[in-house]
């Protein structure tokens, strides 16, 4: 069994990331920026808007942070989007979500220049995606494609269970993993809440992605001798061994999934550290103008 | 077995697209009017574009075929397509494909104003489809929902397997088929040429949806007693029987599969009809602006 460490090569990228700033710095270039919009003061936001702003530095990025208060209206936020549509200092931009109630998530998300959209929601990246077209990829499933990618997985006739149809996780997994090429070629089977039979549909895959979260969901004998796990869940269960008083957990019943398994994932070092990577991936394509001029 | 009677349900929209197109019309508001540009003099293409004039008549829809010769240049093209992007008569248009080699189909079908895109191929109306937001549906997805709504036919829990990965019908068909709701629901497979074991797929599935491409594909033995089948195929196989010297045959050995199945489609008379159908609904939609404003 190999346990797939996405914090190494998480690491491993940002330094490619940062050389190729390096280069492109030197070379007279634009420092790619990346802004960040930040409604708020939700706790789980705060960490990851912190995280990609560190990201930013350690891959040689410029970051600007750009704070509203809960009680801020639609039209003040989709006025600060298209200020930094228009603003040709910044490549690529993200709101975090989610956002307080009285505001549309999908008008803020269209409002954003599809060229600048390096989280890869507006619904052109996701178009694009679908039809095979050059785009921003979300970061999620374009993390995971690139675990897959650098572990050398094959994927080509498997059969890949995508567990979860989310907008951000299930659906665009499914669209890569059986898009012509490598990774990709895959036999894909999602999975939900309403499947009649979820446990039989994974004894067949040799690539589960659990992107459910639902803790532990995943047991060894829904598991095939062999499968490569992929773990997307990532729910705060308590704890009393922690500080914290709580344990982030998988959709994998690790201990019990892992000896069966030929690659697999934890939680946590799995597929989160490359979930900002693969945003910072997205801007350095957006500082080059490498998918949209 | 029932075999689903595309051509009459076909002939059953149409009258109601008709019924409120005359609602529309006595209550003093807008015809909808169809575009179409036709490149070209390709026979298929020659056929599909005449049964859509036609369709638009039966509706009572305007319609306008404009035709260029097959040396038009891109340049010349993408100016009509701006030209009927900015002529508010138009409510929607086509460009009927293929298209000759030495124009991008791509640049044409994402220079069409989404809002006029009733062949639903432009990437914001693909991206907004896979999220769950309004848009035009490419014809052949839409029409099989229309038929599989039309036929009461359950899909919550069942397994449905697409053959095909296809832009336009398999991979919109597996979206439509596992989005919340009715019809929908289902526990998705998408197979394809890597495909390691399609039989084996195929006799698993509750709902089957050929778009191979390939003249009875599906046998007997790949399918389960009493399973939904829905034919997508239509190539020309050549036949003494015919007086064309040609026969329409679909993905499905339909002799030997029918008596197996609950439902079945003809080839033709099945999803043939339905599409044509789906793009008068679409273009319906677009005459009332109930999509985009």
């Amino acid at each position: 069994m190999t346990l797939i460490d996405g914090k190494a090569v998480a690491e491993q990228i940002k330094k490619e990331i940062a050389e190729e700033v390096s280069r492109i710095v030197e070379a007279g270039g634009k420092r790619p920026h990346l802004a960040a919009i930040l409604v708020g003061h939700d706790g789980g936001s705060e960490t990851y808007v912190a995280a990609k702003v560190k990201a930013c530095e350690v891959c040689g990025f410029k970051s600007s942070l750009i704070r509203f208060e809960d009680d801020v209206t639609e039209e003040e936020l989709l006025a600060k989007v298209r200020e930094l549509n228009n603003d040709d200092d910044v490549d690529g931009f993200i709101v975090q979500l989610p956002l307080p109630k009285h505001i549309s998530e999908d008008k803020v998300i269209e409002t954003i220049d599809y060229r600048k959209d390096v989280d890869g929601f507006h619904p052109i990246n996701v178009g694009r995606m679908s039809i095979g077209l050059p785009c921003y990829i979300s970061a999620t499933p374009n993390g995971i494609v690139e675990l897959l990618s650098r572990y050398n997985i094959e994927t080509k006739g498997k059969k890949c269970v995508v567990l979860g149809r989310s907008n951000i996780v299930g659906k665009p997994m499914a669209a890569l993993m059986m898009r012509k090429g490598y990774p990709g070629d895959c036999t894909v089977t999602v999975c939900h809440s309403r499947t009649a039979n979820i446990a039989e549909e994974c004894r067949q895959a040799d690539i589960i992605i659990a992107a459910l979260g639902s803790p532990e969901f995943v047991k060894a004998d829904m598991v095939k001798e062999g499968a490569v796990i992929i773990d997307v869940g990532t729910t705060r269960v308590p704890s009393t061994k922690t500080k914290s008083g709580f344990k982030l957990t998988g959709d994998v019943k690790f201990d019990e999934v892992a000896p069966k398994c030929s690659f697999i994932t934890p939680v946590p070092g799995g597929v989160g550290p490359m979930t900002i990577v693969s945003l910072m991936k997205n801007t350095l394509l957006a500082g080059k103008k490498e998918i949209y001029k």
